[in-house]
Formats: C-alpha cells, sequence, structure tokens
C-alpha cells in the first residue's frame, strides 16, 4: 500500500513514517525497532524511509526531535579527556538551551515527555542506545565499567534537574545567573557523578 | 454576588476559590496576593475563603496541591543540623514520590507544572516564599546568606533532576535503583550545594 503519485518529501508521509516510529521506538527500543516494521506501520516501502531519512540513528533522531547529534557532541565533549568533560558537557547542553533556534525545541521536547509516556519512553530510549554507548568509552579505565550507565543516569538527572530549574520553572536565581555561572556551579556535580567514588558520602 | 443557598465546603465554591487563588498566585506571588482579592475574583465573600481553608498559606498549599507541608518537612530535614541534612532531605522527597498516595500526586503536579506556566509559575513562588524563608535560618553562620537562594535553588534542579530522571523519564539505572541508594548517591550533591564552595570547580 505504498502511496502512489507523492513526490519524496512528502510532508504527509514523512510524518506519517515519524509517528510509526515513535510507536515502534517508544514499544520495542532503539534496537529492536525495525526499518522494516516502521514502514509497514507507516504503509510505505522501507527503502522510501531510507531514502527521506537515511540509517535508524538518523530516523530515531529526527523522530524524538532532539536537536543533538550525538555523534557531534560526544567526541566534543570528551575532546579534552574525561577530566575537561564535565565543564564542556555542562556548556554545551546549556548552550543548546540558550541557542534561540534549538531552545524552544527542547523545552518543546521536554514538555512533551513530561505529558506523554511515548516520548517520555523515546527520549529514554535515546539516552540508553545513543548516549550511553558512546560515552563508555571514553570512561573506560577509570571508573568501573558496570557503573558507567548509573553515573550517566545521574549526570543525566543533573541537566534534567537545571533546564527544568532554569527553563521551564524559572527558579528565581537560577534563571537569573548567565549560563556561564551556572556551568561552573554544577560542574562539581557533574564530576563527581561521571569520576568520583559513587557512595562515599 | 456571595453565591446563596450552598452549604460550606460546597466542591464548585471549592474549586472556583481555588481557580482565583492559582490565577492571583501565579499573576502576583504569594506576598502580594490577598484573601481579599482572591475571594473578589470568586465572587465569595473573605470570610468564605477563611472558613474553607484558613491561613493565606494553607490557601496557598492546597492552591498547588503540593502534598508537602513546609511547616512540617523543614524542621524535619534539619532536626539534626545542616550536616546531616542533605540525606534527611533526599530520603524525604524520595520517601514522597514513593508514597502510593502523595507519589501520584507529585507527578501529576510535576506534569502539570511543565504544561502550564501558571502552575510552573505557582511551584516557583512555593520555592521562593514558602521553602527559601524557613530554610535560610538553618543556613545562617554557616554559609554567606545572599547565596542561599542560589543555593537552594541548585538543591530544587537536583531534587526535580532526580524526580525526573527516576519517576517520569524512568531512566534504566535511576528507576531500578531502590530510593536509599539514589539517596546516598545524590547526596554528595546536595551536601556541595547546601554547604560546599560554590564555584570551587
Amino acid at each position: 500500500m505504498t502511496p502512489v503519485g507523492r513526490r519524496p518529501g512528502n510532508q504527509d508521509t514523512r510524518e506519517t513514517i515519524l509517528a510509526a516510529a515513535r510507536q515502534a521506538f517508544a514499544e520495542r527500543g532503539f534496537d529492536r525497532a525495525s526499518i522494516r516494521q516502521i514502514a509497514t506501520a507507516a504503509a510505505v516501502d522501507p527503502a522510501l524511509v531510507h531514502h527521506y531519512f537515511g540509517r535508524k540513528d538518523a530516523l530515531f533522531r529526527e523522530a524524538t526531535a532532539i536537536p543533538v547529534d550525538p555523534d557531534v557532541v560526544v567526541p566534543h565533549v570528551f575532546a579534552e579527556g574525561p577530566d575537561a568533560a564535565p565543564e564542556r558537557l555542562l556548556r554545551t547542553f546549556l548552550g543548546v538551551w540558550e541557542d534561540p533556534e534549538t531552545g524552544p525545541m527542547m523545552l518543546s521536547l521536554l514538555r512533551s515527555a513530561y505529558a506523554d509516556p511515548t516520548l517520555a519512553a523515546l527520549v529514554r530510549e535515546f539516552f540508553l542506545s545513543q548516549i550511553v554507548r558512546r560515552v563508555r568509552p571514553h570512561l573506560m579505565g577509570r571508573v568501573p565499567a558496570e557503573e558507567i550507565p548509573t553515573r550517566l543516569a545521574l549526570v543525566a538527572s543533573t541537566l534534567f534537574g537545571l533546564a527544568s530549574a532554569r527553563y521551564v520553572l524559572r527558579l528565581g536565581p537560577l534563571a537569573e545567573l548567565d549560563a556561564e555561572a551556572v556551568a561552573k556551579m554544577a560542574a562539581p556535580t557533574v564530576r563527581h557523578y561521571l569520576l568520583g567514588e559513587l557512595t562515599s558520602s
């Protein structure tokens, strides 16, 4: 039942594919969802999905609408090694929020993830399938491998918390400080979660 | 235009008052909103507002639907002094979320605050008017007074972040650990924000 007479890039077809992709990634997770299943659900040919969106990673990113490419961001954050990563991560993350183009996308994404369990599942999958596995090699040898997912979840919670306090709830002082000051204040936390003793308290 | 022939406790009247209160607290802030204005907006007698909800604090708490009484929680968290406060705070906060009665209320509140700027403003007002001023005396002498709002906003961001990661997005490891383990892992962060050197990084 491939749509006929529609030129490539047709908005309706793209949206149908993206909706099917969101459903599939949220339900089955990134690894188990396939382009073939998504194409079937969208009633299009798998080749059309590839034609519009490229590889599964790219389709996933477009389905989640996260305006960040982990293949660019993760190497950037670790470019000076793990010890410099906390400040680089915070500057990059706050930079995406401060940017007049990507900031509103992040806000809308966070709001949607809160309102809709399907989108919450997509953000979760993005974290587990796109972030954790790309960060892992940068931390190997510095911390026990089995702690890495927990450490990164704690880092993610720090980022969500800052975004919530600064951009959603606009909690007085945290909304008024400049991004660089916030990055400096939160850096010890990210450093602790990434590289410190996890249960030293 | 006081409603006539309705018995005290009438659900519609209560809801009308609460809606007017939400609007007033979100627009004018806790300090500047008055029972009299709220009564006028709800077209009831101020005495009826007092009769249903008691003092402004209590009306505010009911309007925000935050299932936590700062007059109980703040003294509890600081009962063993500021050094024990981080773990006590985290245990108390996660306890509210783990509780089958208050947990869903917190989730619904957080979702609403994300979706609706009026409710986001109420959560912000709750933090500034109910929490900061009650915590302040417990930190005086330990940290510079002017840093206290920023410190508490950073603590609040930690709590929002944990709640987001654990209960809303259910980020793998952070959703699976027991609450006590999460409290222990996050305690150094809360301690740092509450009592540490704010920009030591």
